[in-house]
């Protein structure tokens, strides 16, 4: 296992080696960075115990200087994050297999950690640049008046973005990796643990799902806290000098950057992984060779299960991270600037609610995951259990918890004197949060589940031919963004009402509550973002644990099991799509107005109204609207070429090795994963960097013809344009991308359980032809656009300097 | 001939009678309004010549009554009108070749003259219903200060609207009848032409192509100048009045709205129709049966052939209509608000200048079109010359003439003393939309071009099966969003500059020609507008010239001529789309203003300002975006849904008639005619609803919400944020749409030219998926996207004042 630096050479050129005879080795992908954990693992533990006792007493320290309102959250989160290790090392205690199985997932284990640390490496270079990019622009931007009054030094702030950033960064990557970590070692658990039971299967699964998860989201929101508190202390906040907690929010925005520039890498590259694999194994293996799915004869197979990994677990770990620190930060900001709007005497409330709505996430998604049991329910008859229905049930206990703990925090933080009532408004905003979130999860299951209209309408369309069948979904697609749309139209207009009428007033007795009634939504719809995460990593274990099953040949029974779990984990992908799209939307409303209130600040000029009427505001719009179609096409084009390369290379192993069919050679696993790593590792770099520096050069261009044209502030509302219709165009085209690709996996998925002439029929090639075409679409393209938009709103934050005449 | 209303019934409710064997009667489709010309012809024709002479002449009383300009444009208007008759005696005078022939010809006409007999019965009932409603609005709205002062009574404006309503539905409805009328009589002269030689086939269809184009645009600007010299005169403008002339044009929108309101449902049913045919007769046809296009064995064969004149002829004569209809008006409005607002002595060259850029149009491409000569260039030495190049070289005489007669036009007509190098600043801003037209023609062509690399991409997909040819095409098409785009930014940001820099100001002393730069700047793209339109014509006549050689199974020569007309055609229909879309990009932003004049106007509140950080108005541009998605939904479903309908239909024909593939058997090509008619008529509803319903509904529905919150102006507010996110989403959609659909065509012409295994290849199988997936999305998703994004920015302007408190 030492490093090997001549191949990891050859894997980002795609100059590959001879082929190799032993499936297991995956050398050319190990990397770097494992010195240093091989010098860690050589410290004595007690070491690290001491450590970990010393951060902990000095958080709390520091917690405790802050508001007892972080400490509050500082003993939930670590509370939580103590469950999830328990959870994990239930896990870890249950057994491997037979040989046979812990074999492929060593294997499947090998190819993701070392495609991890490849593409970390290269997206922490890439962040490095940009850190000293953002120290440069920190340095000659111009602060605030509330910064100078406070006495804050610019080198100061450039410091504190840029450590923020970097500590957004590092626990992006670290949620990703847990999130890959956990779900190839419970994988074969999984499988090992459905030739005794279904019941135990789907335990470790939704444990595995559930330790990612909590540590995601402790993770979060323990970093946010930990740098409010630490800025809080070492600025002297509401102390020595003039810097007012209501302030300090707006130091956050680099640990938002810092999460959605790690995520959006994350997503690409592994987004582009798992489908390239995914379709190239398809379209040799079953549509050429009429072999089922994870066959083991398949060349591309390994690759393919390693895709799930990096590309569910891993990439969604950092999204979701990401969303909730997106979604924390931009309400905090909004509940600072409204707290100093109302003059409230004690801002911290309004200020901390968000990161204490996420630790009672913890808390009531904790007691959701422990409320499934590992027995059967006795009266329970039939043979198999739905784990559809356990699921569910664990949801509803969730929810239930979740609505209860919301209304109390919205009493216990957000009671004023000023508005007596107020309080209630935001409860009756969280809980349309909450049902706008049920309302997305029900709408993408119906346009998803074979069970219903839209999907059998796809199966039909697939008996006259792969046009029609492709014409079906995308007709599907476009037309299923119109409930969403209408739900989110209808949340956004209500619970802005509901804010607006809270009774929070300005000085001039104007209703300010609006916008925070928007946010309090938002965090409404994702209190209950820690079980909803659990469901969706539950997923892509099931379906490696379904893989592996395949591969090792076990009996029918056991593969009944991962069948039926498999089916439900993509039920729940699905879902969870639609949960993340519609926070994705109000979340990036939210950073838009945060946006608008930093402009104003750094300005010392009102940026109260973006108007699309100025030809320059409309052409940004247009510019916005136009990055995300070229960034959706780019991602698309990207997984279409890796595909390609792939089907060469299968095609070729196929004909040079005619044994593979007939089970006397192996096909090489190993070239396949490389293959797919090499071009993913190049293909994320041109969609990414367009994202990145797209709103940058906007901001930058428009300031300019401002300057020229004697208009102020055009660069910064050039970008304001480009940043809503972006976020419009981001939500319609992920809600297209993802319903389409779900919609023809099922519609595929309904052909194959018998309709329409089942499995082999014309029918059944067609309906494949469309589940390739949605594969990039719901685990590429879609998926990295959740991201980008948010993306978009937090760069625009950090770099809104730029945008700004000095 | 005799009127069939039992027949006409069952086409409506899709109950088709029993199999017929005459392949020529398709009386089901005939029609009420028969009787009409029936009695008409019986007419005298001495009675018409003296009823037109008498119009003429009272035409030109008012015009001379009303401006000098207008007289202008009624003269050039006459003489190209005259010289458009010349050209269709010209074309008509023209042999129909043999009988075999002229039988699939008259075939392919009675089908679409039926069809479009039918399709216009419900439009016009439809308009008849809204006409009402429009009178009822105009009844019960606020008039603005300005008609008050002048004395306007509600009824006169009522009467104003509808009947400038009406006018543009009934020139709109003549332009689309014209455009099918030539087309279906053309295309057997070329057929038969080409028998001769090629140079002749070229020339009638040219012929024929200009023809409809001069009369289309003669049409519109006749229109507009009759409608605006009548008010003129019969208002009393500028004489015992108070109207001044710069009210006028906003009385106009009716008319543009009626243009629109037509062209919307033209463009759906005959998109629908074309496609669904196309689809349905390939796939059986060329997938399944393997027999080439347009072979006479294929049942669908002629509905395909009627679908090319009813969707490309008649829809395309329809939507250019309403283009230059809607340009002209939002042109007019802009110019007679700046003109007032700068307080201009005469501002009749402001106002008048659109109509007067459309008469040297006309003399411009009429030239062009007189510049293609009947003989051959004798210093030719191959045997066939390339149409393409006589074609653009009648192009450049017409390019080089419109951008004289558009610099002599600035100074005519924009000259000042006001501000004395502003008609050389607009003659500049005429300049880059004429560039701007030229780089989106280009570009289109780069990528829907096999010359080029993008085409040879997705040609290359489709070697690794159906799924990666449609993620290929997929991909290109919205990466080919990013250029126009690019290139519409630029010139809206330089046509405002120069505008704004002109020296016209206001009152106030502020600039305020920028709007009226950009207006200038879609004139000048439009400047050729009757050339571009002749060679878009040109298309569809010479595909269905080279459908009935096919079916009469003519000597091979005769079809390497007509082959080589139905390539280049392709082509110049593909170029004519990246133009139409570039010209409704830039007219919509116009028309948007006049919207916002018009809400300043009615609401006695200036009205500047559209501030997407308000929510509602977010909301709304959160749902003009999806609307746009909703409409291609329904539009690609449409076609899916008659596709499959066809499929069936041809698939049983060959079952139950086996003698057809062995030409013993004739196919029932009526009944496929009739399933396609009845089946699109149904479908155009739904889509067409949609997008007349959605914006009134959006502007009632925020009125009472602004109502409710107490926030004046939101309906109109709301409406504005729909209008720009809908046109922006409009553009990339149909961008996306038309692009990807027309590389995919030519991908699968570039394997079948040889590439990749050429015909009956597996690539070649996987390309023709991709064609069939593309022809909803380029000729009817599409091109009804053109339509619509303007037909929304008239609809609002007509029905403002619903959204206005009273």
């Amino acid at each position: 296992m030492a490093m090997d630096d001549d191949h990891r050479m050859d894997v980002e050129n795609a100059l590959l080696g001879p082929y190799q005879k032993d499936s297991k080795t995956f050398s050319s992908l190990k990397n770097k960075p494992f010195w240093l954990v091989q010098t860690a693992l050589r410290v004595d533990k007690r070491v690290y115990y001491l450590l970990a006792l010393f951060t902990v007493l000095s958080l709390f320290y520091i917690g405790s200087r802050s508001s007892p309102i972080i400490l509050f959250v500082f003993i939930v989160c670590t509370g939580s994050l103590a469950y999830a290790v328990y959870l994990a090392s239930w896990v870890l205690a249950k057994d491997e297999g037979p040989p046979e199985m812990s074999e492929i997932s060593d294997a499947i284990r090998d190819g993701a950690e070392g495609f991890f640390r490849t593409q970390y490496g290269s997206i922490s270079r890439m962040a490095g640049v940009l850190a000293f990019v953002i120290f440069g622009i920190y340095m000659f931007r111009k602060s605030t008046p509330e910064q100078d009054a406070a006495g804050l030094e610019k080198s100061t702030l450039a410091f504190i973005t840029v450590l923020s950033f970097l500590l957004g960064a590092l626990c992006s990557g670290i949620a990703g990796y847990i999130g890959m970590w956990v779900s190839v070692r419970a994988n074969v658990r999984v499988s090992s643990a459905a030739r005794r039971s279904a019941r135990e299967a789907l335990l470790v699964a939704v444990r595995a799902g559930g330790f990612s998860a909590l540590i995601v989201i402790g993770m979060t929101v323990m970093g946010v806290a930990v740098l409010f508190a630490s800025f809080y202390v070492f600025l002297g906040v509401d102390t020595v000098n003039n810097m007012k907690m209501t302030e300090l929010p707006l130091l956050l925005v680099g640990y938002g950057f810092g999460a959605s520039f790690v995520a959006l890498f994350a997503q690409l590259g592994g987004g582009i992984y798992t489908k390239a694999a995914d379709v190239g194994a398809d379209l040799v293996g079953k549509v050429e060779q009429g072999i089922p799915e994870d066959d083991a004869r398949n060349p591309a197979v390994i690759a393919d299960l390693v895709g799930d990994n990096v590309g569910d677990c891993a990439a969604r770990g950092a999204d979701l991270f990401e969303s909730i620190a997106a979604e924390i930060i931009s309400a905090m900001i909004l509940g600072g600037t409204m707290a100093k709007r109302c003059k409230l005497e004690d801002p911290s409330g309004f200020i901390l609610f968000p990161l204490v709505v996420h630790s009672f996430d913890l808390v009531v998604s904790a007691i959701g995951i422990a409320s499934i049991k590992g027995t059967r329910d006795p009266s329970s008859k039939s043979i198999l259990e739905d784990p559809m229905i356990i699921l569910q049930k664990g949801y509803s206990v969730t929810l239930f918890l979740a609505v209860l703990a919301f209304g109390g925090s919205t009493r216990w933080l957000l009671y004023t004197e000023q508005a007596p009532s107020a309080w209630f408004h935001f409860a009756l905003c969280g809980l349309v949060g909450i049902i706008t979130a049920y309302a997305f999860v029900w709408i993408s299951q119906y346009y998803t589940d074979y069970k219903y209209d839209p999907v059998r309408q796809v199966a039909l369309a697939s008996t006259t031919g792969h046009g029609t069948n492709v014409i079906a979904g995308v007709g599907l697609g476009l037309e299923s963004t119109a409930m969403p749309v209408l739900v989110i139209s209808v949340s956004v207009v209500i619970t802005y009402w509901l804010g607006k009428t809270s009774g929070l007033q300005d000085s001039r007795g104007m209703p300010t509550g609006g916008l925070f009634g928007t946010a309090v939504a938002t965090m409404g719809m994702l209190s209950t973002a820690g079980y909803v995460l659990t469901m969706d990593m539950f997923g892509p274990i099931a379906d490696n644990a379904g893989g592996i099953v395949e591969m090792s040949q076990q009996p029918q029974n056991v593969r009944e099991i991962t069948d039926l779990l498999d089916a439900v984990g993509n039920t729940t992908k699905a879902t969870t799509k639609g949960f993340a799209i519609g926070s994705a939307a109000l979340a990036s409303f939210l950073l838009f107005s945060a946006y608008m209130d930093e402009v104003s600040s750094f300005s010392g000029v009102p940026f109260t109204t973006v108007d699309i009427a100025i030809p320059e505001v409309f052409v940004g719009g247009l510019l916005g609207s136009m990055l995300i179609y070229l960034f959706s096409a780019w991602a698309c084009a990207a997984v279409g070429r890796t595909a390609q390369e792939v089907v060469s290379e299968v095609r070729r192993q196929f004909a040079e090795r005619p044994g593979i069919m007939t089970y006397q050679e192996k096909p090489d696993y190993a070239r396949c994963v490389s293959i797919v790593a090499a071009a993913s590792l190049r293909e994320m770099i041109k969609p990414g960097a367009l994202a990145v520096i797209s709103p940058i050069a906007i901001g930058i261009l428009f300031r300019l013809v401002g300057q020229a044209t004697n208009q102020p502030l055009l660069g910064a509302k050039a970008v304001a344009g480009m940043l809503m219709f972006a976020t419009v165009s981001g939500i319609l085209m992920a809600l297209f991308l993802n319903t389409a690709g779900g919609a023809w996996d099922n519609a595929k998925k309904y052909i194959e359980s018998g309709a329409y002439g089942g499995k082999g029929s014309d029918a059944h090639k067609a309906a494949v032809t469309g589940d390739t075409v949605g594969d990039p679409f719901k685990d590429t393209a879609g998926p990295s656009l959740h991201v980008l938009i948010k993306m978009l709103a937090t760069i625009t934050l950090v770099m809104a300097p730029l945008f700004l005449d000095n």
